[in-house]
């Protein structure tokens, strides 16, 4: 528990492929993160982050898919994007029982920010993905209210962004550590440029015992530092991953469900064969495109063409696989409610572990 | 305006297919509706609709399975369907701003009717479907709590079932007349057995030239009672038509996902070719099965083979087809915010043209 | 059966929209109609229809989509275009038992006319649809060749297409009545542009009773004339309807899906309420812009907004509608093996239940 | 090259979970595989691979369902599959041009086991699935022929499976090594009983650097022994990957998707991120039920339970993962078409390499 702070990086676990200058998903240009949390007493536990895309024109879209790969979770405003393929306004991620209060708070912003009259999805759909935080959180107090939600959409900013206990992340399990918010990101040359994919997680998901960093079984290698005083009934059902893929590539809505599809085996690389009740829910965005609503200007959109897609396929799974790792070496020692006591990965210990390969 | 009130069989409109003795929803056993509205002023004109499945165990899930037939809107939920092909618990219709109040509305019903603590799905994922009743009713104002939503889901009961200007549909416009909550129910023979299909919609769809009735263009033929002091800003994408189709039919989610496609076909007979902005939603349950969430004793079930699945497709569409009538027939003329002014059907005339066959 | 030639309109029966000048699919510039048929003796009615893309780089695609309605069928191709939004090369409809010829045939043009070695795609993923003759026609026999779909592929023209008993069509029914391949389109003003929507369908669906003409009964109207001969074996999983839209309209993939699934409401126009059997696939392609597969050049697109389709929508319905009807209009008496015999809708008779409103 | 024969685990490398009997699809009851392959001359090397359901009564069908991961590839019949959730008939696995051949032997096949006339779907929708095997062989010579498949189908039996270079996996090339066909299964303890999941592989994906076995980057360390002769047009779009889960436990085609969707967990183990051009097309199939196409009679199911999912996911994902690996380890170097050359992964080499962890 003396462990330093520190990213996986700093403790020498090694990744494949180049981050970008923060190693988050504001690598991506326009990409800010913003959070809020309450933090009091013995339960309350909670909090919300806010993924905004900041843009002169609030009003208008980024093309946007999404992949659900294990649905017992919410995504909410999850049926506009699959059909017109365009993500308005920010998004939210937040503890299960808050989606209602983070909602109001994604409409009361929308209405502050959002002026095109006419735009109306821009503004009553609002995005906010959930994973559940009921166990070291009093979630059925239903602490967590608009004006919470609202103060990280106003907190967003760019630069590094902070892991762990923060946000939506705040009350958060991973593989019976201490989870929550991670990120990271990867630079993709392709043509004559240079891209960013970022990635933000908020984990919650994830049984010790497939815990696998870098191919290394750590979970089965660290048995102790179980939780404590979790309720026998809480069961795997109650893990959720939620992961924002975006990037500023330029990539329309076919191209980005393909790339939501990937995470999964970013996932996949952190050991999981895929939890029954785990909602498993990733979301891709690019910022390359502004899309109008409506109108008959048409939206010009220029794509990489289909097959040219695997630079990016695989900055996802590498970003994908570091932002969860970097959820859980973000991951402090945290007691809640009722007593529950979840530990925080121990760092130097995991990271020893993965250096050695596990012997 | 000084029509009698009735449904439209009343007015001697023929459908297709035999009703159930309510020709309601709740034809099916064990489907309870409740309607809660708010109206007040010049500018409250909201409200919230419950369908609630009546069971010994209201933790344990029906198969459902839903269709998108144009997402743009929201069911809150869905993932969780679309995952397992169960849903738990209530579905709410309201406005669209009201959504997060709904919710938690639905998270406190849920409380206090949910006692398996570890069916934590039937609990904190509630079904929330959504039309726009800001054109009538000061949506911004968020006037509809929580507390609102929990009164229609106690509110709940079999029989007949108000239809119009209440719950949910009492803001609502359809090809611009008053709509609102229509419902209609058809009995199916199969095997030995009889069978119920029955409908509810919240109808905020469709542009008046459209509107077809038993194939008689009556929109077209009343050009006339068209709204007053509607925002020019309000374009067709403020429309959306929600509808739920309950049976007590052996199906599975493969075969309610089949059926919610076919209530594509009963709105289109009301002559609507899908506009971009309408968020058209359909939900399937069946009542047959209780499914449950976990454990090890296996969910037996008895399912109509998919080849076999016509009189339950024709009884969908046939019944859909009618609660979206049903909706226009029960339509009063209704005044709101900013002067708003929203006709009635006048159905007496339109039961003239339709039985005249547009001569 | 002394009924003239013609297709519906010119008996009088009124649809809405305005059609290009061949009311066809080929009003689509750019889209080719070849048909190539077998008819011998008593039990040979087979053929095959194909859809050509006139490009000077046919190795290129078209952004595309498709709606499975009702996946009793086939439609071979279907994973790549879903996965990446792209047709490559032509589409052929046949019979159930042809598809593995008739993508043989495709592999031989492909082979000849796709010089571009390494857009492998398009040369060896034949998009193949179908629909059963086997009532008709000997179908065990496996009478079409490769040859044959070659045939159809390089007799490709613009101009008006043959319909009823050609090419893929030859030995449907539909409705009871003889059915086959059926075309229409419709003209669509957007921004300073006119667009073509066109539609071609093979036609093998449809119960008798539900034959709706324009609103008007006509399959109720109609009793007799039945088919005669045909094995009592023979249920109505033996329909299906294959529909292509074309447009010239600039979409994407993500829109196309959308008047895809629009055909839906075309179709449930003549009636029906979605037969359990019947494989009714929908494929929806623009020819506005070019997509290259691979390399690092960006593909270019210019797309209508999403909330925008309308236009695109309601000639998509009409289309098909038209399209459907054309089919039957265009229906001869047919005799086929076994000494079956399908009835041509009896075109005066038809016109005249509609022009009186079924009275 | 002098490496002794054996599989994966005959070299010490460990996987997770406990194989059946024969470590085999067969170990799943009811399920034989037949395999037919073609090698003649210098270009000649493809084949066929039968999947069939034994079972007194062919023609009725068993639950499945199937996931595109990426969807550049065939799966035919996937249509009939999505829309029922049931297979009927066997599952072929073939080259990419054999496809309408494979097809239409499945045909013949049907018509001869397949004796309840009215369940028309099992005889004319069959299911054949492709990888490319261009680059070995000589695919535009179109050799293989319906009979072939036909040899395939009857010569199915259950028992030990070959591996490699038999059957559809003949031509097949895995991460720069020969592929092919690889199986496994795993013994799940559920209730009271113990069910088999089981895996059919046919391998032609993966590039050489991502090659992971055991968590050990074996790819990056075998740098040579890379293919030789191969055109140098052969991109990795000509990768392809198809896997059938078979199991006797009882699913329905809901959960037999989730089944199908975490095969990407196991295909990911082995290091790929998802190439373009890959057509990753899983099916899964449940031989615990029998589904009859049409008829009064209900199916009687009874279903694990959506939140007791977890080990038959698990064991899906370890036997996916071995399926692959025992397809590489069943590589035997073989030269080909125009003089390429494809080596058989060195097996003592890699094993050392998996054993030393990678060091």
């Amino acid at each position: 528990m003396s462990d330093q702070k520190g990213r996986a990086r700093d403790f020498g676990v090694c990744f494949q492929g180049a981050p970008g200058p923060f190693n988050a998903v504001t690598d991506v240009p326009g990409i800010k993160i913003g959070h809020h949390q309450l933090v009091a007493g013995e339960d309350v536990r909670t909090g919300v982050t806010a993924i905004v895309i900041d843009a002169p024109d609030a009003a208008s879209g980024v093309p946007a898919a999404l992949f659900s790969f294990n649905g017992t979770g919410e995504m909410t405003g999850s049926h506009l994007i699959e059909e017109i393929g365009v993500l308005f306004g920010p998004v939210l991620t937040t503890g299960t029982l808050n989606v209602g209060a983070a909602r109001d708070g994604a409409l009361q912003w929308a209405r502050r920010h959002v002026t095109d009259a006419d735009r109306r999805f821009s503004r009553i759909l609002p995005v906010v993905a959930e994973t559940f935080d009921g166990r070291l959180h009093d979630a059925w107090g239903l602490h967590l209210k608009p004006e919470h939600a609202l103060a990280a959409l106003e907190a967003a900013r760019g630069g590094a962004v902070e892991e762990g206990a923060v946000g939506g992340g705040t009350g958060m399990i991973a593989f019976g550590f201490k989870g929550g918010i991670g990120t990271a990101s990867r630079l993709v040359r392709f043509g004559e440029g240079t891209f960013s994919v970022g990635v933000l997680a908020q984990c919650n998901y994830g049984r010790r015992e497939e815990l696998t960093i870098c191919g290394v079984p750590v979970g089965r290698l660290i048995a102790d530092l179980k939780p404590e005083g979790i309720d026998a009934g809480d069961t795997p059902e109650s893990a959720s991953l939620i992961v924002i893929v975006a990037t500023d590539a330029p990539l329309d809505a076919v191209g980005l469900k393909r790339l939501a599809r990937r995470a999964a085996l970013g996932m996949g690389r952190t050991g999981v064969t895929g939890d029954a009740g785990s909602g498993d829910i990733f979301l891709a965005i690019s910022t390359a495109h502004r899309v109008t609503l409506g109108g008959e200007t048409l939206n010009a959109m220029a794509v990489v063409p289909p097959l040219s897609l695997d630079p990016f396929s695989e900055a996802t799974v590498q970003a994908v696989e570091e932002a969860l790792i970097n959820a859980l070496f973000a991951g402090e020692t945290m007691r809640g409610q009722n007593g529950a006591l979840v530990y925080g990965l121990p760092r130097e210990r995991a990271a020893q572990l993965i250096a050695s390969g596990g012997r």
